[in-house]
């Protein structure tokens, strides 16, 4: 059983199959939609066993970068998938909640990638990404919205203003980082005692950067956006999780 | 051997691990220098087999989250680390390479991203600093070098950039995105025939940025490096690999 250790020889033999996959994605000898060789081969291929390809391709696909097809057993299967930001997010997320990155350089971070999103926001808005935008706000102005609810509905505007921005990278990291913060987020809001004069702050600040993006004013809606992150973060006494 | 297919019921145990492990750590119930359950306890907590909790595990140690301590065996040993950029670099690369983001969208999200830094490095650098990024553009200097020892030191000098700024979650996305074109800024070297011009005008990018950091001068910085990159590209007449 020296086979199932999570470490040793097998640790190496799993970063060999990772490699191979990696150099090959880097010089566009594997492309979305091509399999990996089956298991067996692979691992005959690359001198490694079976355990270890298939560690390997768990990797790749927790990194959003293949997926494993059903029922193809020993023959492979694994196909190469066009990349979703899921694994961006949950990669971010894990680290932020590590603390690799602290807390105030993740905040600096969103308020980069926030003022960006909203300048081009403001330039190239589309009205139906407008009206998504419209359409969020108006249902965080429900009177009875639950913390929950209101949260959600707050991670949708910015991640509507991200996708305006028509920058996929800027708007997955966007996300993954405001995702990231889903959890110390809600923890802040229960709390609190003064949870409607939170909202109605929090509402100001996401009318004013909508102002600015429909009335097309980059600038403005930069400086804005960079103002209600701040100010967000400051109503919410910022501190890490102290449970 | 029905264990041995790399999907089914399988797959879902493995999620099932991923998940118990990303709450825990979004919770904060699980930090750094922490250890997972042993694969044996593990397995038999979640209801999964040991199999499953194994590649969650390789998922989670190619997100850079967890490292498995040498010969613990089925005891277990499996710790959380301090994340290091690596695992970050790894993904992006993977998907820049895959098009899962474009690449003006990629050149678009670096302009942003060192905008920022050169910004924080022309109000932060420290005097150690400078004279690392003073090291890096004599090193440049050097008349036998080669394209690769050229395209590193370039990659170095933009990362002393992005850590003279001080935010290492900038930093790390940084270094991530200009560790993910290496192999194509290396194609577009090797097809060129006039290697000396291009080397003189990337040298004296390079030297226009340094100048307004060193005279912490931070707009003219974000402005010289965006220019700098932006030419770059024009330059290396950017396409995709073709191989």
């Amino acid at each position: 059983m020296t086979d199932s250790t999570p470490s040793g020889p097998r640790a190496r033999a799993y970063e060999i199959v990772l490699s191979a996959v990696e150099r090959d994605i880097a010089t566009g000898r594997l492309r979305v939609g091509d399999r990996l060789p089956g298991e067996r081969d692979f691992a005959a291929q690359l001198g490694v066993s079976r355990p270890s390809v298939r560690e390997a391709v768990r990797a790749l696909e927790a990194m959003g970068v293949v997926r494993a097809a059903v029922g193809q057993g020993t023959d492979g299967g694994t196909i190469v998938i066009p990349g979703s930001s899921t694994a961006l997010t949950r990669l971010l997320r894990l680290h932020i909640g590590l603390s690799t990155f602290p807390m105030p350089d993740a905040i600096d971070a969103r308020v980069m990638l926030e003022r960006w999103s909203c300048r081009l926001a403001a330039q190239e808005a589309t009205p139906e990404e407008l009206d998504l935008l419209r359409e969020t706000l108006a249902s965080m102005r429900r009177p009875d919205i639950s913390h929950a609810e209101f949260n959600d509905l707050d991670t949708r505007f910015h991640v509507q203003i991200a996708d305006a921005g028509h920058n996929r990278l800027v708007a997955d990291m966007t996300t993954a980082i405001r995702d990231a913060m889903h959890w110390w987020i809600m923890q802040s809001f229960a709390q609190r005692d003064d949870w409607d004069d939170l909202v109605i702050e929090l509402r100001a600040g996401h009318e004013a950067v909508f102002e600015s993006i429909e009335a097309h004013r980059p600038a403005e809606a930069a400086e804005r956006v960079e103002a209600h992150i701040r100010s967000s973060y400051a109503l919410l006494h910022w501190t890490r999780g102290t449970d």
